[in-house]
């Protein structure tokens, strides 16, 4: 789902709270807006391999000045990024241990590809597949995690399964029998859930085989759906042009 | 569509006729059976970017002894491959020009890959793919190149659009609006059919994909389909087991 | 430099005294010998970027049963890898976090290049580089930066320079002249010393060319070398066969 | 050795001769100065593999007018590359058969670098390095191949071993101790000479690793060396400003 940040910023504000605003921005960067600066974030918390493109293997944080100054005197532990070090050696654009060198030429072509694309295209490239993608669920008659309509996720779609049936079961099925790798609900909704990634460098097509192997999936593990999501989804990709074939 | 290469031999014999038998197996080498020593070919041409699973970029020829012999005093002017020099070198394991070295050390790993999984596999693998991509086009009610169901490729499916449906201009809008590219038809078929491959390093979603661009496309061509043939793909891969399922 | 790790462990058994071990190969794991268990060694810290042959971007610990014990009653903060969850995700082959997969692969690559080419033969390999490496800077007349001949490192040699030459400033006219990037001194040693490699994926003309750089650069930076270093150094790999040439 | 290809020209426009002049750039072709236009050449024939600093796998031809309007004609028997089919097709910008697609990606990149640092930097790189080779050959006190030192190669340097000295062994004995592959003699020269090659994506340590390596090589074959070539090669590349530094 997403959250509305400067709603959280403003709150905390009009509270006089001193907490810091921290955000996970791991899979949402670079695929919804979001604006660390204007929003008045404290601590943004990114990675490589979501919406930059990237193999996993690079992690960043954004700091607000405030954020600096209060890591300054704060007394809580900290271990692996103590962001003094990184802040003083990034300045010569060194780091104070090894980085993953390969990783950062990868991160600066993928920057250069999305604002090539531009980032309103991006935004609305991944707004149209999850609107693709959420079609095919709700045609399958399976209820969306996110209950809440307003703050759908743009590169995630979470499916529950029927009680009674084994999400992780079905992923399972779908792993051995279409070569297909699902992402796991996690905590609480361990078992009754299974997510569809939508993100990145994908097209409508790899979507659709995406929704195949979970429409093959859940019918084989006896799962009852209403009706053919991959059917619904071709007739969204179908009637919606992509933000970019305009372009073309 | 496939030939019957043993067929053709023992009509050449029968005939007591000193022809060359010349197979183009580029498409089909390990895809589908062929046996070129056990079947009399007497020369094989193929290359890296089908069955093999590389990129573009080598071929080669099998030869019998019987074409090694008749090269060496035939007339016919020769060229690039003039088979004495290559002979010659790659008894020390060298070539008499520059080779594709990069694509040598790729040729090494795919075939080990397909003796992994064991040739009968690779066969039945294609073949199976091959039945689901024809369920497909003959649930959408369009004809498929090959008149003779017998002699089906397992690695090809060529599509006739319907009388006044320029084919091109389909691959050209499912290029286009879903990023995928589609074989045109060659010589007399130009512009009258397409071609789906299915082949090599693939999966029954890769498939589903295909067909799902495929369909899109035909349909916002103006094609009137009798069905889905997406669903039917579904249904005929859910229902039969690949055959290296049985092994995991 | 080397540590002589199994005295380290003697002495603290002798005194009875209850510290953890922890050794820290980044460098060392691959190259020289490297006993965890037989040593006594508590946590080992190492990473993909040195002997192991890969890009920079996992690092990774071996934990002895008493420092798994320790950790679980530890006061101590932790943070980023807090062994627990790790190791009980590990046991079915997953993470808590997303893992740099890509690494992974190649690590199981290089580790079965060190398996087939022998430890043995790994270590002695290492062992030859360095002796060739330290005869070119005796050449030059120039102080190794471990004081004792008996625990020369083999993996990095670190080169003094005279009094007065800011050993900066000849690796920034090395990279600038030579396209060469050296390791810099470290800590109180900063402006002093360079840093020679050794290590992992290289071979003799590599070699020489790394001293061929540094010999120039040296000279180009008004050094005065006793002799040359290059020369000594070819003398010494054309007089000692490598450990595996034997094998051919 | 280089041609000078406008006097061949002249030549046969002074002669009135209607020969077409075709022109071998395999290895020329972005190292050294070349005019197909303004040279008045028919035919050109380069590859991929040496200037243009990709794997083998690519050739081309670049035609004038006069040799396209002689191929409609001509009663030469032609095979692979009939240049009309792929003059026809080309201009849509596809090929008759299948192309290396990989290497016509990577030749666009290897073409926006040879541009970034412009034809002429990169032609003053390929005479220096050359000088500096040719410095060490001469150190040796051994031959090179080219009797005149004003057509000496920008890109290959052929060294002439001492009667007695069988070159193809000394190649044999320096990929085997050295892991370096030398290029062999070609026809009647075949066991008198090695040849270096100075070209591409190198740098004056790759080549001094290379004269490294045939210095060493040619010791322990027995030959004597007048001196030390890779001693006059490092004095050279020391007191001659690469053309790309004075850039910084």
């Amino acid at each position: 789902m997403t959250s509305d940040i400067p709603a959280v910023r403003q709150a905390l504000d009009a509270a006089g709270h001193p907490a810091l605003l921290i955000v996970d921005s791991i899979s949402g960067l670079a695929c919804a807006p979001y604006e660390h600066d204007a929003w008045g974030v404290d601590v943004t918390v990114s990675g490589s391999q979501k919406g930059l493109m990237l193999p996993p293997g690079i992690s960043f944080n954004a700091l607000s000045p405030r954020a600096l100054e209060a890591s300054r005197t704060a007394k809580l532990p900290r271990a692996f990024w103590a962001w003094d070090e990184i802040v003083e050696m990034n300045k010569d654009g060194y780091w104070p241990y090894t980085p993953n060198t390969n990783l950062l030429y990868g991160l600066s072509e993928s920057i250069a590809m999305l604002l090539a694309e531009g980032l309103d295209n991006v935004f609305a490239r991944h707004a149209r597949w999850a609107e693709g993608v959420r079609s095919a669920v709700t045609a399958w008659g399976l209820p969306i995690q996110c209950a809440d309509a307003n703050v759908y996720s743009p590169v995630l779609t979470g499916v529950i399964t029927p009680v009674g049936v084994d999400a992780d079961a079905v992923r399972r099925l779908i792993h051995q029998r279409f070569d297909m790798s699902l992402g796991t609900g996690l905590g609480k909704l361990k078992g009754r859930m299974f997510r569809i990634g939508h993100l990145g460098d994908s097209n409508d097509l790899t979507l659709l085989a995406t929704l195949a192997g979970c429409e093959m999936g859940l019918k084989l593990s006896g799962v009852q759906l209403a009706g053919s999501g991959v059917q619904k989804a071709m007739d969204y990709f179908s009637s919606h042009d992509a933000p970019d074939v305009k372009a073309v």
